[in-house]
């Protein structure tokens, strides 16, 4: 469906994560190898922390590979902490307001997949959402009503918690609804402190996702690689589909898992949903 | 907030409509005499109906004095009923799915004014939307949640009733949530056969609405009026604001007042919002 | 580059031509089989004649598939001659000012390929259009710049002759700035009564091009095709690619040729370009 | 027709600059109170200096007031050195490439006014200009004509000498084509270094142009004025019309005058366009 991208580590100039690489996100919005749609054309969005902790959002209904003004921010914007998202949509509007990464105050969020038959389950799922919220849904997506249906089961809190809830309460609904496969998802959500990463899928045929390697192993592994070279050994990657050909550089996550890039050692655990009432998971 | 024009008569061009009149809805579009706004620039929308029984939406988030493509339209596109609408967005998102006039099946709705303190009284509103309506709705607009709450209370079967319905509803809502005036609207809404227009608001001081004089009438007054010479006697125009100023060629709606253009005599009524449980009025 | 699709002859809806047939220039422009760049989702344009002289151009920067301005269009609109194109820039903006069909009054303009080194010749070759002409270029487009030097060169009198004589400018200004292969192109033009399509590469390997069967041998073939079947015979499509797998139904236009549909029998002749100078050819 | 805004001094985020202000350059895009046009929403353009030496751009063809992501650059962009545009077409295309600031290499432009008569003079303007920069004119405005004739004439060496022998011989053509009033513009060009603001036209009547009063005497004369409080002694404004109506902050630049703000005292000299042949001035 889409394609996204989340850097955690040195500042980074953009054009660097967006551009330079040889699978770069802009190329894969021309020729995605992994996606489920080749062309991944029908808007994108690009999120950074900076000085302020509210991050910037760039939302364009333009495709990532034509618009004038990624390039140019991307040549100028440098930050330690980036989202990107490039859209092939399934038939709801191409608007911003449909543009990934949705932010909610510090937070924010990007997903691909879908929520299975979402016109059939989306009132119900979006009465689940804390009426508080609710107002600030301003676009169509099944993205931005799941990020919201997490806000209220606490995302800001226990992120790994609320998502587990948030896809409870979608597999529930859409079984009411008869929706066979309610839920596919690879989703990331940051407080611009730690980045969160998600895969999961009712059918537990989950769409792909990786992590970049830890760099000192890559740079024992390849000493003169240029890509990532001089960025910080803290420096992480996760996205959709690898950047190169680089094997040794890419580790899939797991089916039905969710990890964490933080400061100290990063986290990888297995993801269960979990339905209301049935206790914590 | 927004201008908009409703034309029911004689096929005409769509550029007699909307470029040809001294002060035309693209003139309004830069300069408004009468609106809240002096400026519309918030993207535009025309409708029109052709040979198909639903009719043709043109919308998108240009000005409309600056768009290309309405100039191509308006110099090809013949009709005999045409909703045209441009847009001054009070903060909601300036995309082509908060364009009016909105759609549903052979229906046309456009509406100049507001839902007040829409954020606060949205979800109740929108739960009293019919579930089988609900997702449909793309926007973000009060005007969207408004035409669906008519299309769930009888539109398509009696449209004053059903709009009094919506208002009586939203004023409900709308005290309820302590706001102080509840609804602010020019509407109309047609299928395709007969126009209806509204105005009414809950402070009793509604945006202005006008409707063109009987062309029989105005010929005798004016027997060179170069304007609307040609077009057939049954054609009129309902507008925010006269196209001209010509003042014996507009009468102004009065304040909670609807009015139906409709083949054989016009009809004018007084608007009385409907509160449930409170009989049929 | 590109693609493109003409149609002349029964009146059709649009949506018939653009959006049903199996290989749809809609569907082309996320999956081209034959074109340089399998995405062509750089902007689009549709013209059509009406009751005007002048046909309606429609421009849009949003790939075809995701615009509903056009499927809108493409299901109110029915006309007898229609040219539509889908861009996949090279490296010029995109803009509604470079995207195909061009026009100068009751003329249109369509090209996919490119002049080569364009920047390099681009002040020779519009040193050669007519003044008058010049001050209507808008984009930055070679396609622009090519059909201001065919109107220069007679156009609008003898089609054939006027792009032969651009071509031989082109090639000659091309190879006086060294440009190994100076023009690469497919072009159609049409003044709304006629449908000229050319195919011509300075290399001799130029873009594909289609023309479609005589209807009534099509009929004869397969006698329920249901695409063409209740179009009346005259009517043919000239088109980058096939719009189906129908082999029998699509002729490949022969390396450096040109062709006119027209009342009467259509013709094919040999395309030469000619040098000034040079004689008449 | 335009209304614009330079800035040089220290380094502020741009929300400061386009949106604080009582009468902003986004408040100017609904309601100029000195343009020729009381609202300039074709589109507009920022640029910024950061690191590289190339500055940023940003353009839009939406209007300033209702685009999202300026709002969202200008909460996160601080920048010495910023230029920003708001347009009023006078006719040619609402496209990004018509938006100013235009920029080559180190260098910015923008341009409020005209060259009269544009169509019948751009073919001999543009031939004045170098053909090595002639291929990187993207769009079709007069004020990109303008830049790159004066950067064929030394803008970056001299740039007061530049404008002035750039306007004589628009003044030449313009009169040898019976063009009433040639040239009227205010202009400003940038290297990243010295902001260079000119004020002229060929009938003496010249678009409004101010700059900002010396903090430390507005400090003087208003101890508590927040709006500039913290900048930098050195900060400086250069404006179409003023932010404010504290009078004393804002002083006139004469007619027929240019000035350079830059590290040391400002400088103000009178303008005096320079014929070709008739010495250098």
């Amino acid at each position: 469906m889409c394609r996204w991208l989340a850097y955690s580590g040195s500042p980074v100039l953009l054009e660097r994560l967006l551009y330079a690489p040889a699978h770069s996100l802009i190329d894969q919005s021309l020729h995605s190898r992994l996606g489920a749609e080749t062309t991944n054309g029908d808007g994108f969005g690009v999120a950074w922390y900076g000085a302020p902790s509210i991050p910037a959002v760039y939302h364009s209904v333009s495709p990532a590979w034509n618009d004038r003004n990624l390039r140019e921010l991307a040549g100028h914007v440098t930050s330690p902490l980036v989202f990107a998202h490039i859209r092939a949509s399934t038939g709801s509007a191409v608007q911003q307001t449909n543009c990934h990464p949705f932010r909610h105050g510090r937070w924010l969020w990007m997903h691909n997949g879908f929520i299975g038959d979402f016109a059939r389950v989306k009132r119900d799922l979006v009465l689940e959402i804390d009426p508080e919220l609710y107002p600030e849904i301003e676009g169509s997506t099944d993205s931005e009503v799941f990020f919201h249906l997490a806000l209220s089961l606490g995302l800001e809190h226990d992120p790994p918690a609320a998502v587990e809830r948030a896809v409870g309460i979608i597999e529930d609904v859409g079984r009411k609804h008869g929706v066979q496969h309610p839920v596919q998802m690879t989703v990331a959500t940051t407080d611009g402190e730690r980045v969160y990463a998600f895969r999961y899928s009712s059918e537990g045929r989950s769409r792909s996702l990786f992590f970049s390697t830890d760099l000192r192993q890559l740079r024992t592994l390849h000493p003169v690689n240029p890509y990532l070279a001089d960025l910080g050994d803290e420096s992480r990657l996760v996205v959709s589909e690898p950047l190169s050909d680089l094997t040794e550089a890419w580790n899939e996550i797991p089916e039905s898992s969710w990890g964490v890039v933080q400061p100290g050692p990063d986290e990888m655990h297995s993801f269960r949903p979990r339905r209301l009432g049935a206790g914590s998971g």
